[in-house]
């Protein structure tokens, strides 16, 4: 064990080196290199299909037999219709815009100093996931093209896949005249790692953990390196006293259950006492007929007879299922509170025609995302006009909600002098 | 020890708690309630000039007992001019632009829905620093004007002076109705509260570090909470071949030797070996005519008889004192490496009149702050026009360089519809 971390080390250590040598030269490429690079990689996912499945089968072959859910091998599965996605994220990314080298902010001193923010490529960046072989392709093209050099973890039971497209990755970087170590996956699933990856210090700059509670918690407490975490989606609909009813329907609905298992699904309803007796008796049947599970208050369980009451941990519960806990509260102050205490910070909407109150949800709900009067279901980087999303950050320090190109880019200073001196 | 830990961890949880509580009114506070506790703060430091003098005197005489330097004991003293400054410091922080609600970059998506980001406050900053007892002002003060509320740890040396300041400023808070919890100091010097506040996660949203580089290290490697630090200031100025002799040797004698002890003083010099002949004699005279000790490379050390040889720990060294690394580099990519290998990513500046060397310079240097034509000594929060700064940062997420009050803040997405669904 001992010896195997040393070694563990030592495989991180290199991988960071060369990944510490590459990213300077990625950040001073421009855009053409980069996309060239893109564009190589679509073409060589293409010309590839049959190796890309090839390996993707020996992954599902190893699922099966390890009793992976059908909903896991499913995710798994990299098969013609999955490649046509993979090169279409990949052109997708190529075609947006460069987030390296744009400068925010100039203004002018009284000493005649201009000063100012460029954007710049964070470094290294380390990427944990689990699962979806295309997390490969979403990590490796974002890092790239935002100047980034990336360092890939991904889950064991997709080794194989995940190794193919890293393979046919670093070819066409290498195609493209991009230094060696841009893109790198790790090439064991040895889980010491993990642990090696969150202490190199000073060679990888940004760890970014995409799967389960347990796999955040680890990172979280085992790294040295900042996280950007995603931790869990919580999301909130309150159904203020002001609010239009039949839009108040439209939104909790589309938020619960156009899908189920994603992280900006609604888990919570809050709904104003003032217009409980109206709201509830349609939201309710609304859910109902949709089959969600129904977990309520005391006031909720009075107006249907199949709420459930709802324990302590509903409250906190993110479901990712057809099943949803209501409340009734006295007050908008009750509302904020409750999010504040109960939700996990992701994203919450209120309805409402008061402006006043919609004013004051934004300034004092403290999650990622707020909404007002439309569904937690478009906290979203592609519905927010961000381009491709690399995960959406419950963090509040450098991004937070949907982390698109910019959020993997950092702001140094840059000051134009004409020789001046303090 | 096991006792003492768990005692501490209790009263950071109660400190967080009560912090938590605090920040989600402060974060809603209009900006007159925020200066106005910060008013009464500078009214309340003029009205008790003499029991901040006599808990003062207890930490110097305690200082000179226990062995502290002239220089340490200087940082320590509050005497009439100390507390003008703490009163000039506060009202200049009271009449800077309130940096949150403000809406950035709202944009309207096709279905309609307007998307932009609002600044927040970050929640509960946790503020760890040694020795200067103004820093208790400053980040209090900080954090209540951008929104936050603040748990302070200072340090042992001037734990009358924290005290004595932070009770002031809690009963302005409390004249101003500002609910108890914005501005905490721990009442205790046992080291062991450092390690519970590193561990009070959900309660600390971010700790900022300011001291000495154990402290730091420390930090960094026991903290669970997302740290911004500031480890160490090796700033170099590069002599470029087209630079301009006279404005090269103005902004290295500045960077050099206008204050020793800061961080953003230059502690290296390169020198392009195109003008290595004619530079190299004019700037090694000028630093020695002034007490510089001159650590050079052996093209260094040949043009003059006072140069010692450098040693590879000179090209990493912070001196803070009256001493540099002086080296002739080839070209201007060896430049680059250098700086990016042996620099602390602080603040790096480029003596050129070529365009395209100042931008690749820029671009290519991977440091918080990059001057072009101007010296190190600029890299501050006051000469960049933020204001007061709570530190600056050598990390590179969320924020790089000074930290002023828009640092202290977040952006959170807004999104603003009509009963948009999907």
């Amino acid at each position: 064990m001992a010896e195997t971390t040393a070694s563990m080390t030592e495989l991180l250590r290199e991988m960071g080196q060369r990944a510490r040598r590459a990213s300077y030269a990625i950040a001073a490429l421009p855009p053409a290199v980069k996309n060239d690079a893109l564009e190589r990689m679509a073409a060589s996912f293409d010309a590839n299909r049959e190796r890309i499945k090839t390996e993707n089968a020996k992954d599902l072959a190893a699922g099966e037999k390890n009793g992976l859910t059908p909903a896991m091998i499913d995710r798994l599965r990299l098969d013609d219709k999955g490649i046509d996605g993979l090169m279409r994220a990949t052109r997708e990314i190529a075609a947006l815009p460069d987030p390296v080298g744009a400068i925010e902010n100039m203004a002018v001193r009284p000493n005649g100093l201009q000063i100012g923010q460029v954007r710049a490529p964070i470094g290294v960046v380390g990427m944990i996931y689990e699962s979806r072989p295309n997390v490969t392709l979403d990590a490796g093209a974002l890092c790239l093209k935002s100047g980034n050099a990336a360092i890939l973890r991904g889950g064991s039971e997709a080794f194989h896949s995940n190794t193919i497209l890293a393979t046919l990755m670093e070819e066409a970087c290498r195609a493209a005249g991009i230094p060696e170590g841009a893109v790198q996956l790790i090439p064991t699933t040895d889980r010491e790692a993990v642990g090696a990856m969150l202490k190199a210090e000073g060679l990888i700059d940004l760890i970014i953990p995409r799967g389960g509670k347990n796999l955040i918690r680890r990172v979280t407490q085992e790294s040295v390196i900042p996280v950007i975490k995603h931790l869990d989606g919580n999301c909130t609909v309150y159904v203020d006293e002001f609010a239009e009813l039949p839009m108040a329907l439209d939104i909790t609905i589309n938020s619960k259950t156009h899908r189920y298992g994603v992280c900006n699904a609604a888990e919570t309803l809050l709904v104003h006492a003032a217009v409980a007796d109206k709201f509830l008796p349609l939201v309710l049947e609304a859910l109902h007929a949709k089959d969600v599970r129904l977990h309520g208050c005391p006031r909720t369980m009075a107006a249907a007879s199949y709420v459930e009451a709802a324990t302590e941990e509903d409250w906190y519960a993110e479901y990712l299922a057809p099943e949803m806990a209501v409340k009734v509260v006295d007050s908008f102050d009750d509302a904020v509170e409750f999010i504040n205490h109960y939700g996990s910070h992701h994203t919450e909407s209120i309805v409402t025609r008061d402006m006043v109150r919609a004013q004051a949800f934004v300034r004092r709900v403290d999650s990622a995302c707020v909404h007002v009067n439309c569904s937690t279901r478009f906290s979203d980087g592609g519905e927010y006009g961000l381009g491709a999303e690399i995960g959406i950050s419950t963090d509040k320090l450098h991004a937070r909600g949907p982390m698109g190109l910019r959020e993997l880019t950092t702001a140094k200073w840059v000051v134009l002098g004409s020789g001046q001196t303090r």
